[in-house]
């Protein structure tokens, strides 16, 4: 009998929905052994849930923000961090943090993603959201958006679909990715009218990475990139930037979106979600994200042994 | 009994799918008077389409981009403008023309909005694109992404949603015309922290015109903009810039998106595509957009009386 994958859930923020979202589901995944890492106060043990205890410092109100609680969101994701690296799990999910108060607690915390490409020393974190077939990564994430075109550089833009190139093989057993690349500038700068990085930078990158055997399509306008002629055949869609590539993601995969980090030694998967803090407690939340972004991670940590 | 409403129609590039959309919707719109304006040769009259003659400077071979026809596509425009603007036609709706050749034939020409925004003394033409119940506009359209920050002002914001809120009211009949503006940056600058635009321009203008009576909402995070949630009760979309809203509006309204100018003194609808040289001259190119644009022109002038 083939051993069970074995996934870490860190519930993240311990006043938001995120604990009772692991514990909703639990009994939802019995291809897998699902090891939440938390506070046990907050997570009760199912048969198809195992707790790896990390305790919070303080008492946990839902729906109230406690910086005294920000290490122990923290340790939990340095857990399951130690835990994918040295082979007790074969992925991470997580659910959401909330970065206001970890900064008040005097930690410096930009992201999920950054933090973990911290603790792996992994140089170019890819975020990569999907939802259904389509999957979305972005070149650029959250910058002001006058920052955007100075922060896409060649070497970036090489680095990056390299990775998305690598991790769909690995993780998605997809062959020879087909990837769309968006253009910088409306209608992908239209012949240097409205632009020149498309000219200047993304063609003649993408046109190394072809000789190099990538299979990229591009630089294309981007909003006629995602109607079913294009992205029939994609397996993925580079953005320049978070709100080209981003609103008709969640428009499609409201409540059931999955946000990957690609470029990790580790697999790692989370909800496209917040706190909610005001939904905390009540056990309404919608489960579908999470739900997807254990289902992603029990697939990746499948096709990527 | 009611005169029918009187639809001006420029088929646009002579050499592009414009004119063989118009022919094959000739008897699509029996409530309508549809007059085509351009060369006869092009436009076989039908029972339900007339035909006012501009004639082409040469011959027309489908697919085949001629200069000397550019001014005919400009002087259909005119005479669609002028026709409006005596109150022989109640809206005219406008077929793909090609920027391109406009301006090899030494024409300044920057697209439809602009030159029609000329003819009529419009200061602030807006672009707004509808597919179904979602209708998105534009803060600003051509611009390359790294303009699109400073070209933002406070005037300018305010002056567009005035515009909105008014030809909602007008064309739309909606009485107090629900507006969702989205933020510049990613997550709406979350706080500051991403881009100070939203503290320090997009919220006062919203609250300013607030207090003046205008029901807006936001600034919002445009990548969960456009979930049911927001949209619900919402009547519009402000985006500040087109590939921040065009990318969701054209996947909903895939081969029926229809492009209206909003602030003319004129009612203009518009294809959302191009002239599709490749598909010219056969027939099969899809009327749907066209089709969609007849129809629009034709509610508006009704409710806008």
């Amino acid at each position: 009998m083939t051993e069970r994958p074995c996934i870490a859930i860190t519930p993240g923020e311990p006043a938001g929905i995120g604990p009772e979202l692991v514990t909703r589901l639990s009994d939802a995944f019995p291809q897998a052994r699902l090891v939440a890492i938390g506070d046990p106060a907050l997570l009760p043990a199912t048969d198809n849930l195992e707790v790896r205890a990390v305790r919070t410092a303080a008492p946990v109100t839902p729906g109230l923000l406690d910086p005294r609680n920000a290490a122990y969101v923290l340790e939990t994701l340095r857990t399951a961090v130690s835990g994918c690296q040295d082979g007790s799990f074969q992925a991470m999910v997580t659910g959401p943090v909330h970065k206001g108060v970890i900064n008040e607690a005097g930690h410096p915390f930009s992201g999920h993603t950054e933090y973990l490409a911290a603790l792996t020393a992994a140089p170019m974190p890819v975020m990569m959201l999907a939802a259904g077939s389509l999957r979305v990564a972005l070149a650029t994430t959250h910058l002001p958006l006058r920052d955007v075109a100075d922060a896409i550089t060649p070497e970036r833009l090489d680095t990056i679909l390299r990775i998305i190139d690598h991790d769909l093989r690995r993780f998605y057993a997809i062959e020879r990715p087909h990837i769309l690349v968006a253009g910088l500038n409306p209608h992908a700068g239209e012949s240097g009218h409205m632009g020149r990085e498309e000219i200047e930078m993304i063609t003649p990158v993408i046109e190394r990475l072809r000789d190099a055997g990538l299979n990229l399509t591009g630089p294309l306008p981007a909003d006629t990139l995602f109607t079913p002629g294009r992205l029939d055949g994609a397996d993925a869609v580079l953005a320049m930037y978070h709100d080209q590539g981003l609103p008709v993601l969640k428009h499609v995969g409201f409540g059931h979106a999955v946000n990957i980090t690609l470029g990790l030694p580790i697999i790692r998967t989370s909800v496209d979600h917040g706190t909610a803090l005001d939904l905390a407690g009540r056990g309404v939340a919608d489960t579908g994200s999470m739900r997807a972004a254990i289902h992603e991670a029990i697939a990746m940590g499948q096709r990527g042994r």
